[in-house]
């Protein structure tokens, strides 16, 4: 995939504001800024613990536009249904999207319907399931929000703002038909309104993104090649639920390259760490926020993971067979 | 698909900016405004004579803007590719998507790609062709622009911008195995410069809007319902190509009824109808600009056609078997 969009997509549509491919745009405008940003979704199943493609569909694009520091302005909604969906799904897809944009404070004002032909259902993980949406988004930043990669230095902080792995699991349980004791939920959910209240807390925040695909072994990642010095982060200090543990050890996954959708995963200086932790734990989305590590200028430029038994396990960013389709 | 909007997804998302749905909506936000568009893509075959999905895709959404009186400003690409798609094709229509982006004067600021699994080929022209494609749009509009069917008057006159049904034409010979001596070309295009050239030339527009599915009847009953006023057009007046003409016979369609991708009905006051044509005429995309009729307080409010032998026929809007798709 990261070959595909940078030796065939990008080349043709080259211009300064797509090259970052970050998870949004900042658009040629000032004062507030305006940022833009646009997925499409094709999870299967469509419903899951916790959530569905309606709930991740708005989520995900609220949060891109919350990762560059903006608060939503707008959404719009485009639907491909294939015939034989039932209304009944639909319906419940489309209640979902309201209630996650109410939850967000953001409304979808414009949008698409197509329908096309129903076609033979394929049993791997990648297939879609009836239903593909795609959400774009506008969003507002104050003039001066400033974060970016280039700003985060050896000593600065590492923290998530909760659990992680739990909406990969939660999909992939489903898809394999595993049950747990102790449910397993998606945690899909739009963090503008945590972000902000990290923001107005006064915390200078470098950079922040959301473990998506590749999880939180992604972000770093991208952090680590993106600055060139070292992430060290303790597994000790690494909130995860004893279900998503035992799921993950089930199907036999890495929890730090699987999924979240409602995490944020935050590089501050290190004076403001307790006080980005103690901001995100006063919102519902952040009580099990945490440290977790920090950027070093160790050499070569590595994410290390150090384990509960004392021990180094380099951690790299997962591909492949790693990534299965969650949203 | 009328009733699936307004009695199944606009219930549940339903805010004042959704409700007109109209092309785009203009956003919570002033001098200049900005309007916000989406659109999904889903043609089969994925290229045809005169364009492809690609080029339907940014004409598309830029035309969305247009037709409120906007210039984009950005805008974004989604791709969902179904594994197999030829990585050829791939490429002719991300240059295509890049060769009309330029035409229109805008960038793609913001992607995403998806890959999803190979699915069995159906042979309904209602089946997508290995690539769906998404693209939204943000554009600026002048404080003081406005457009509305709340403007239109008896005597106004309706303008179209150049010749009728040539996109869908030219998709569905291909989809039929149809050739012509005289090639058909869809005329799929970014509007935006020539409804500029319009609104430069102190033209005083009250309403535009582009004749896609549906054709140059659907925008007719559009105008005609939404007033409560008759519209009257002249066959004699009807630009349309011989080769269109004979197409449409030949495939058994209204070329009323059919889409077009590059052009614009406009509504203009009777007094301004005449240098409206002229400045259309001055761009490359209006060459053929004419005036085809009026809007007239007569009742019951329908759309008449005038035809050649001097009778009168009443157009309907187009439904079900009259709007194969084609975008």
């Amino acid at each position: 995939m990261v070959r595909l969009i940078r030796e065939h997509l990008l080349p043709p549509l080259y211009n300064e504001r797509l090259a970052p491919l970050a998870d949004a745009a900042v658009l040629p405008w000032s004062d507030p800024e305006l940022v833009f940003t646009t997925d499409s979704y094709v999870v299967s199943p469509l419903e899951f613990p916790g959530g569905d493609i309606g709930r991740l569909a708005v989520a995900g694009t609220v949060n891109d536009l919350a990762m560059m520091g903006a608060q939503p302005v707008a959404l719009s909604l485009a639907l491909i249904i294939e015939e034989g969906l039932p209304l009944s799904v639909l319906q419940r897809v489309l209640n979902s999207i309201a209630a996650t944009a109410e939850e967000a404070g953001v409304c979808v004002v414009t949008g698409d319907t197509k329908v096309i032909e129903h076609r033979h259902q394929a049993a791997s993980d990648r297939a879609a399931d009836g239903l593909f949406i795609n959400t774009a988004g506008v969003g507002r930043r104050p003039a001066g929000v400033r974060l970016g990669l280039e700003r985060v230095a050896p000593g600065d902080a590492i923290i998530v703002s909760g659990t992680i792995a739990d909406h990969g699991l939660a999909v992939m349980s489903v898809r394999h038909g595993i049950q747990f004791d102790t449910e397993l939920r998606s945690d899909a959910a739009p963090l503008n309104n945590l972000v902000q209240t990290l923001l107005d807390g006064g915390v200078e925040v470098k950079f922040m993104r959301d473990p998506t695909r590749g999880g939180l072994a992604g972000v770093l990642a991208d952090i680590c090649e993106g600055t060139g010095l070292t992430v060290e982060i303790e597994e000790s200090r690494l909130p995860i639920s004893p279900t998503a543990h035992h799921a993950a050890e089930m199907l036999g996954l890495d929890p730090l390259t699987v999924a979240n959708e409602g995490k944020v995963v935050a590089v501050v200086a290190a004076a403001a760490a307790d006080r980005a932790v103690a901001r995100l734990r006063t919102h519902p989305l952040g009580r099990q926020a945490a440290r977790i590590g920090q950027v070093t200028p160790a050499r070569p430029p590595l994410v290390e993971l150090l384990t509960r038994a004392g021990g180094r396990r380099i951690v790299q960013r997962p591909y492949g067979e790693e990534l299965p389709r969650i949203c």
